[in-house]
């Protein structure tokens, strides 16, 4: 019978009595815990040990921050707060959470495209940094902080004319709706310092999600080398470089992890000899899928074995509702498997070739097809991995009503 | 400048005073009534036409049912109340939604391929009628109708070998999760009424989004000739047969109103032509998204005009936490653009090339590409047409903590 192949199964999950560990624990255990299925699992272990792998690779100059949108449960927010340096957020909405995770204001920046004035206002009052988007919105935030009676602290997001090859989300490169053009950006920094914003430096995002190593050190290069350009024209000091992100993880068959001794290895050169204009200034990578996704593995339980036309269907409590991603419907073009196993048999040999699906009543809701998997009865439990990142939150949860999933930090 | 074309807008949308009207209220006054943008806007109009112009084309003896997953809002739940005859369900949390309408349990029914123990003992306990699945599920609903004392109402959905031709999503035709497989009906029928379930009849779903009628006739004339079949293998009455949906909506340029009158002719000639089997069936169509669809109209806010190597951009403080199909990231290959408009100038002939995007920091953020419209300055409103259906709820509204749209039926 046909196969096809399913993803990689991230390091550092094993089996306890044939069932699938995380952090140490069973996949019942935690189910039991949560009280249901669906359910969401983080491991403290993963984010721990994702972030030492970082400080390990990458020069100590350089900070690492959470692009808190990736997963912005309360507590794994809570869990980074003293692993990372910074936190990014994209809303009003993610303000509040850190906020709520006693998360120092002096520590958050701000970007996103279509910052509303409320978003603006909340944030100058608090003394969190705007990655400004436009040359619109650097006014409208100098408006609102004069009425305010606040110095907005403000860095401006550029959108270079390069762009990193081979990621799964272009950021750069010709026209987009991030940022402010490299060449318009010396303007309208010399403005806005002169019009009495704190000037915070640069923001280069270039893309996400890739995984060779190659292609990340020459955008990483040539986001310093624009740095420094466009730092000569400013003709100020560059307080911080966000150098943005970039680092993927492997989702599918033949992805590979990414290579981070190369990145960092690059990073320490380039780092130790930088030019004047940047001898002081903070560095920092923003990272979401990277720091979180390999921490989350998302349960959901058999509900129906059923066969149909001489296909065999796992019905699951889950789908996409929660795992819109998994199912091949949030910016990909053809579908792939993701990783997924049978936990209630993890240490299992596949002698059964299935297509998991949701639960939900339309044909989108696929988990994977024609997978080749240890049988599983109806109570067993299926685990989707890579589920830490745009997993809960990225997912249309109220769709057939099914509600949230439930969510479990370990 | 390249353009890209724009879908068509639904008829009944007009200006007053140069802005969109909905039901005759202008956008601005609509947004004022709620409060904020985003704001999904639902017109009583467009639903009483539509409920209008689908009993004057059906034969009487034709029920319409509303599946409320289209769009399952309480406010327009409760108007569907007195329109339509039934109501289809997915899950026990939309069965709790038919009962907050106050909405009979008799004229419930509950399909979907993942259904729970707990949601099969509430729908049971209610009355709901069960279009069951599988075996699996049949024997799992005979069990807890024993256990609470309770009759089952069961019908069972069939899997037909045959599709609904250029429909949108396939439901049927070869293996599927949907469904019992047709040949394996009869047997399943007569094994649970002699178990002592109330036999309902069958659940016949080929497709949606079809905008052709001629392939939507030949599948509702397959549909009733298995419905025959079947009934004569079963060898009892036929209660009731739903016969599925499958009208469309135009969403995409080229894309035209399906033929209601000529599938109205088509049903009335069948209708009058039934063998014995279906003399005395309730026959009933189920419809979502053509009852309600183009009944809904997005409406956001410029918060950002800019340019970026040329190209202008509109950012709002929409997106595609909203609409996700309108983003192209729900079912679709190609992404091609909704109907969209500037409300704030409905009638002003367009004058300006622009993209319109989200205010979510996600190149996958976008509204309409290369859209000729009226110029739009920032405060602004854009509507997003088509957004009656699939909208608020089968969009992942927790990503990056923007929160839900407002909704309003007016």
């Amino acid at each position: 019978m046909k196969t096809k192949p399913l993803g990689p199964i991230p390091a550092g999950y094993m089996a306890i009595d044939g069932e699938l560990a995380i952090a140490g624990r069973k996949a019942s255990e935690l189910v039991e815990q949560a009280g249901r299925t669906p359910l969401f699992v983080y491991s403290r272990e993963h984010l721990d040990a994702r972030v030492a792998d970082l400080r390990a690779a990458l020069p100590s100059r350089i900070g690492v921050n959470y692009a808190i949108k990736a997963n912005p449960h309360p507590d794994v927010v809570r869990h980074m707060e003293p692993l990372v340096d910074g936190f990014d957020i994209a809303s009003s909405g993610e303000l509040a959470m850190t906020e709520a995770a006693g998360i120092d204001a002096k520590r958050v920046s701000f970007a996103g495209p279509g910052k509303r004035d409320d978003e603006l206002e909340a944030a100058i009052a608090a003394g969190v940094t705007l990655n400004c988007e436009s040359e619109g919105e650097a006014k409208r935030s100098l408006i609102i902080a004069h009425r305010i009676g606040k110095t907005p602290k403000i860095a401006i997001r550029v959108n270079p004319s390069f762009e990193l090859k081979g990621s799964g989300m272009k950021m750069g490169g010709g026209a987009k709706q991030f940022g402010v053009d490299a060449d318009k950006v010396p303007a309208l920094a010399k403005k806005i310092t002169a019009q009495g914003a704190e000037w915070r430096g640069l923001h280069i995002f270039t893309g996400s999600q890739a995984l060779n190593a190659d292609a990340i050190i020459e955008a990483q290069s040539n986001v310093l080398n624009l740095a420094v350009e466009l730092t000569q024209e400013i003709g100020k000091p560059l307080p911080k470089l966000n150098m943005g992100g970039g680092l993927g993880i492997p989702y599918f068959p033949g992805d590979e992890a990414v290579d981070l001794k190369a990145i960092g290895a690059a990073l320490h050169e380039r780092v130790s000899e930088l030019p004047d204009e940047l001898a002081n200034t903070e560095l920092c990578l923003e990272l979401g899928r990277y720091l979180v996704g390999e921490a989350g593995v998302y349960l959901c339980r058999v509900i129906d074995r059923k066969e149909s036309h001489g296909t065999t269907y796992l019905v699951t409590d889950g789908g996409l509702h929660h795992q819109l991603a998994a199912s091949g419907n949030f910016g990909t073009v053809v579908r792939r498997n993701y990783p997924v196993a049978i936990a209630s048999h993890f240490d299992a040999e596949p002698d059964d070739v299935v297509n998991v699906v949701g639960c939900l009543c339309t044909p989108l809701d696929r988990l994977a097809d024609f997978a080749h998997l240890p049988r599983a009865e109806v109570g067993d439990l299926v685990a989707v991995f890579c589920a830490g990142a745009y997993g809960a939150t990225a997912s249309p949860s109220a769709f057939l009503g099914h509600g949230p999933a439930a969510e479990l930090l370990t």
